[in-house]
């Protein structure tokens, strides 16, 4: 294997867990910094002036640098798209959990071939805006055979795979729920186990209650997934006590938070995930990230990157959204956008730029990573890493 | 010249004012169109089975296609950054004016070599985001010299230039405003008026009052500059009535309105040019565009680009704020952000795509420009044409 050494980084932010300050909280970046790669890990991180020698040298050009995004909630594996719904929407019409039923159809339509170019896209599309690291679900295809196909095209492009089979209960069980969560925790399952790594469900008023989305999270953890839920999005309700109950790894969304659900976030080891481009495309109330960073609960920022509810794939406008009007600082939303949502995969080879990490990193065309908020909308991504691969 | 044909455009926005529904309200794009390009000119638009033939063919491969986005405010002439500011402002410091100051010295400190290549920066940052005409200002230098030299500087790159030498009292100034706004509409004016096309004043409490911003307006008209006013931002005030009265293209922010305000936009000639990238980097409260359309005014929607209150060259990004947060339809906001501009720069070969305009044309990776609203952050422009040139 070659090196790289990349210098001459204006400011480093590392998230290295072993250097005090660079927690969740302020970030601690190291300014005139540098790295060296081999194959696709880092090796070194630090001062530039303490750089070792390497084979290749990059010249950063002074730009800040970070560990590329960590996407931990998306949904790629769809076709159609639904601009009819959304300009209904912006004219005043609430979003309805139904509108999902609008991409299954167009999903199960669709060949293997046009779903996969879907995912390609979007997962380049990211890769463009720095993010390195995608999960992402199947739940538009409701189907033993719709569902399994999902994950395994899913499986071909990220290891970061879930089994969303209870997004909404199926068009075909609308009159026999109890016989769609059957079906999810029994041949479905079967059918999807093996392509995925973690078990989900859509635990929301109108899709899953608490009893059933418990029994699909059981069922998905017996056959070795890892939970996590889609939770507290659209009104109160179990999902988030649940999630920390099963020690899921994730509770996504946490829009409406009571004390017990903050309680329970705060004491357990389940993340909490953000998604603030759903709040923004259903002009829904915020999370509160300061109530949940007060309480001391990790949190994760993501996309949850879908054609119905949040169709942007950009981690820098969450980051914008999440300073604006959710309560962090910019610091903390990098650091969620990052090591966060490495936490919320349970990972600590990624979100990070430490001796062994996998080598993914972004450089921005600005002087510190305060601008991806400072400078919302704006492509500030230049230069894009992934696995010691320079990508963009 | 030769000739150049784009072709096999999805959809087509032209805003011809002489195609029925092609004014400010529902676009009424062309499906599966084409366009020709002689020199810096459009020749021809229309569906793509009726073009005629060209020297050269470009493939949009499906893609929607629209005017370049005029971006009728933005303030680029500047040096120095700040950031400390916004971090302290996200942590609940109001957005007061006076950080103006900090950027005057900044700009004041800098080489003309510096501010030029700042510039030059960020117009090459809009321009891969699909601007393709910049109004921009002085309004940091603050001296006759520092002023001058904006403008002159601004002038190399665009012919929307605007002379703010009323955007604070300068420093020098404090105890005496007076006496400032004798020196912007005497030796400073005599050293800007070459320069610029457009007389600006920043009528607002901590500003300029009435009676100033009328004295800086006339005397700029006098010189043969036409006015256009930074209006009603910060709360209420006599700008947007006082726009009005003198005529002049544009009344700018608009954020505050009284009936008497908005009756007075609606009987005149005056564009309001809504900002709304201002009202997200201080978290102010939105305009109100709808407000705005249902009584007949015209409005553009552009950037603010500048270092303390709207850091954004984006204006897809402004777009999907205006219809988030601002009331606008998709197609709305589109129109404002093109034949809007065009219209509050009393422009009529641009923001449009007809024969004779100027060939600005943008595409886009979507099927439709609703998804500049639909698909927020994310960086959805794939090619510019600006004045024939394929810049992008
Ligand atoms: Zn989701
Ligand atoms: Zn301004």
């Amino acid at each position: 294997m070659s090196t790289t050494l990349i210098t001459n980084i204006g400011v480093l932010v590392t998230n290295d867990p072993g250097v005090p300050g660079c927690g969740p909280g302020p970030l601690a970046p190291v300014p005139d910094a540098a790295v060296v790669i081999d194959g696709d890990r880092f090796v070194w991180a630090g001062p530039a002036r303490d750089a070792p020698a390497a084979d290749a040298v990059h010249d950063a050009g002074g730009r800040a640098a970070l560990p590329g995004f960590v996407d931990s909630h998306s949904h790629l594996v769809f076709a159609g798209d639904r601009t009819a719904e959304f300009d209904a929407r912006m004219s005043g019409q609430p979003y309805r959990a139904g509108g999902i039923r609008t991409t299954v159809a167009a999903t199960r339509a669709a060949s293997d071939t046009q779903l996969e170019a879907g995912l390609t896209r979007y997962l380049a599309e990211a890769l463009r805006q720095g993010t390195t690291t995608v999960e992402t679900k199947s739940g538009y295809g409701l189907t033993v055979h719709d569902e399994a196909r999902a994950l395994e095209i899913a499986a071909r492009h990220t290891d970061e795979v879930t089994y969303l089979g209870a997004h909404i209960v199926a068009p075909e069980y609308a009159d026999d729920p109890a016989g769609y969560v059957d079906l999810v925790t029994g041949p479905m399952l079967d059918a999807c186990a093996p392509h995925a790594r973690w078990v989900d469900v859509f635990c929301e008023r109108g899709a899953f209650d608490g009893d059933q989305a418990r029994a699909v999270l059981t069922a998905g953890m017996e056959r070795g997934l890892t939970p996590r839920v889609h939770a507290n999005q659209l009104g109160h309700g179990p999902g988030v006590r649940l999630a920390v109950e099963l020690g899921a790894a994730s509770a996504d969304h946490c829009t409406h938070l009571t004390d017990a659900d903050i309680d329970a976030l705060a004491s357990g080891s389940t993340v909490a995930t953000l998604l603030p481009g759903a709040e923004f495309s259903t002009r829904a109330p915020w999370p509160d990230a300061r109530r949940l960073l007060d309480a001391g609960v990790v949190l994760a920022l993501s996309t949850d990157c879908n054609p119905g509810s949040s169709f942007t794939s950009s981690v820098p406008f969450c980051i914008a959204l999440a300073v604006r009007d959710m309560g962090m600082t910019p610091d903390e939303a990098v650091w969620s956008a990052t090591a966060g949502g490495a936490a919320a995969l349970r990972r600590t080879d990624i979100g990070r730029v430490t001796p062994g990490a996998r080598a993914d990193l972004v450089l921005l065309d600005a002087p510190s990573t305060v601008h991806l908020a400072y400078r919302p909308g704006v492509p500030l991504v230049t230069d894009v890493w992934r696995g010691g691969r320079k990508e963009v």
